[in-house]
């Protein structure tokens, strides 16, 4: 097994410089992006150079560091007013993954209990501690997941997944993927199905090579072909990512995820999401309060460098859809299988963790 | 309304041309391709340079007339020979379309007829009138499709189709466009949307195209937001065409429909197959009987003149999907609608029009 890639990478100290590997560029090119300024970061951000909802929770807890670099050595006041910027800032990047806000809010918990602090520096150098901390956890959360997982899958099954839920949207293991990581850990054989996941192919060009990369058996499909292996027998369970979890267990996840989960239900076959505590957000009720971003049409009108539809239709490109609780058969976290996915077994597990600081 | 394309035309008597728009360069090119030998159209047939099940039977039986040019001085036992092969050439261009070898056995059929000419000439001549009269048919076909099918839609619908079913892939009005065309002349509103249908986009490029073209409201997604439009509201019917219909009304088309009339089903919306009883056949019993054509992996991994997955993964590309008659609220013909779609209303109303000579 080659070494899994390093997605996130923070080098030096509080002065230092957040690395990415650019993933819009995968998988013919493997390219490390240097982020010197917050700016860069929300353009990675924006553009899913980096993204994941794990993945750009990390990336936006580095960002806020980056950003703070030159009003380390200002007075507390400054330094506090200039993180609440960077704090909108940041969050303006992706309006549905909550990791974001999540990362970003835990940050400025944590210079809130130093702003006493008189100057800047201290709370930097505690804020970059942080976002190590949120780093190292989301190693660990993952490989929780991937060993509360691995057990609802038996050895020959085959496994659908839907975009990239791997570990370059996360720190490391990945969250669907996890599952799929541990399985070959513990030596289980799997085959996984792998939706290309239009339009922007996450799963072609991101979960095919995290699959390859490790030897394990997958199969490219079209997202329209999902149905087909399934009616053909050759799918035994349906794992995907979340961006964001709602208090019922509703799942906002890339779009076509909904779809996925309707099939899965039509076929009898069980429908996991996999994803650290963090994605849920107990705030909301259900995932009619999820905002869903709309992208550009020309994601889907120009989607490989030349155009493939004519000038003047109509597009509609949402980036999520929610799928509702009562298809989800089971939710894998770091701290065990929610399922059945109702309301009180959902905030049981998940309330708990949130409150930690 | 501009003045549709000419999707097929035959240029000259006899000894003419086979006209046909380059499908592969459209929405960005209107190009015409002339065959004047029937390998070129083969390969048009196979490249999906010419496609739509009605619009392969057309263009085979010219391909019929093009390749006999050359014994129609011979005798006619000389000629039935070449016409035999022939008809074997063609039909192994693509193996799904049904229309491919009604038009085929229907050519034969009429020079068997003739077979005790003496030589190939007058046979030659019958037959190009043969294929002018499929020709011609297809298009009264389309247009009777349209009015059959414009009662099922009410003023105001969305509608949502996958592939094309238009005029181009037809001779003129199409199937599953038909009706929307025939909303459109009715003064009816519509708002169609189209599945970008991966993996060669034929909704995007082709009945995008065609849809703006004649001015109807129509907005391109992707496959995998078909589940998402429908569970918004904004999809009243589903309508698509049909490469091969069994006698129990499974249908054969496009990969995805059946992933397109699972989610229908699961949404309560009707879905509709719009086909002319030519697509019938009536020789197979279930849709287990019909062999999916098998397309080339890198259709897939490199769709758009670049590679989008990595080396090494292995590819699953079936060309169609049956849709068992069960998820089929009605069946369009030029005869009037079959619904339910049970063995015995298929068989009544197809039979009649396939003992027809």
């Amino acid at each position: 097994m080659k070494s899994p890639l390093e997605t996130i990478r923070w080098q030096g100290e509080a002065s230092g410089t957040l690395t990415l590997i650019d993933q819009t560029l995968l998988p013919l090119e493997i390219k490390e992006l240097d982020c010197h300024d917050v700016e860069s970061v929300w353009e990675a951000i924006k553009q899913l150079r980096v993204r994941g909802a794990p993945a750009i929770g990390i990336a936006a807890a580095y960002g806020l560091v980056l950003g703070l670099q030159d009003v380390a050595m200002k007075d507390s006041a400054e330094f506090m007013a200039r993180l609440d910027e960077l704090h909108a800032f940041l969050a303006s990047s992706r309006p549905t993954a909550v990791n974001l806000f999540w990362a970003l809010d835990r940050m400025r918990r944590r210079a809130t209990q130093l702003a006493s602090q008189p100057s800047g520096k201290v709370i930097h150098l505690a804020l970059l501690e942080e976002a190590r901390a949120i780093h190292d956890e989301d190693r660990q959360l993952c490989r929780a997941i991937g060993k509360h997982g691995s057990p609802l899958i038996a050895a020959g099954s085959g496994i659908l997944t839907h975009c990239n839920a791997g570990g370059l949207a996360t720190a490391e293991y990945g969250t669907a993927l996890s599952i799929m990581f541990t399985c070959q850990d513990e030596g289980k054989p799997i085959h996984v199905f792998v939706d290309e996941t239009r339009p922007l192919l996450q799963g072609a060009r991101l979960t095919a090579f995290e699959l390859v990369q490790r030897g394990i058996r997958a199969t490219l499909i079209c997202d329209s072909m999902a149905a087909q292996v399934m009616r053909e027998g050759k799918v035994q369970a349906v794992i995907v990512g979340a961006d964001r979890i709602t208090a019922n267990g509703d799942t906002a996840n890339k779009i076509g995820t909904y779809s996925v989960a309707t099939l899965a239900k039509a076929h009898g076959i069980p429908f996991y999401v996999a994803a650290p505590t963090t994605t849920f957000d107990l705030t909301l009720e259900t995932g009619e309060g999820i905002p869903i971003e709309q992208r550009s049409g020309t994601e889907i009108t120009h989607g490989f460098g030349r155009q493939t539809a004519p000038a003047g239709v109509e597009v509609y490109n949402p980036a999520f859809d929610v799928t509702p609780a009562e298809l989800i058969t089971g939710i894998v976290t770091e701290r065990g299988v929610i399922s059945p996915v109702t309301r009180d077994n959902v905030v049981a597990l998940v309330a708990p963790a949130l409150a930690t600081p």
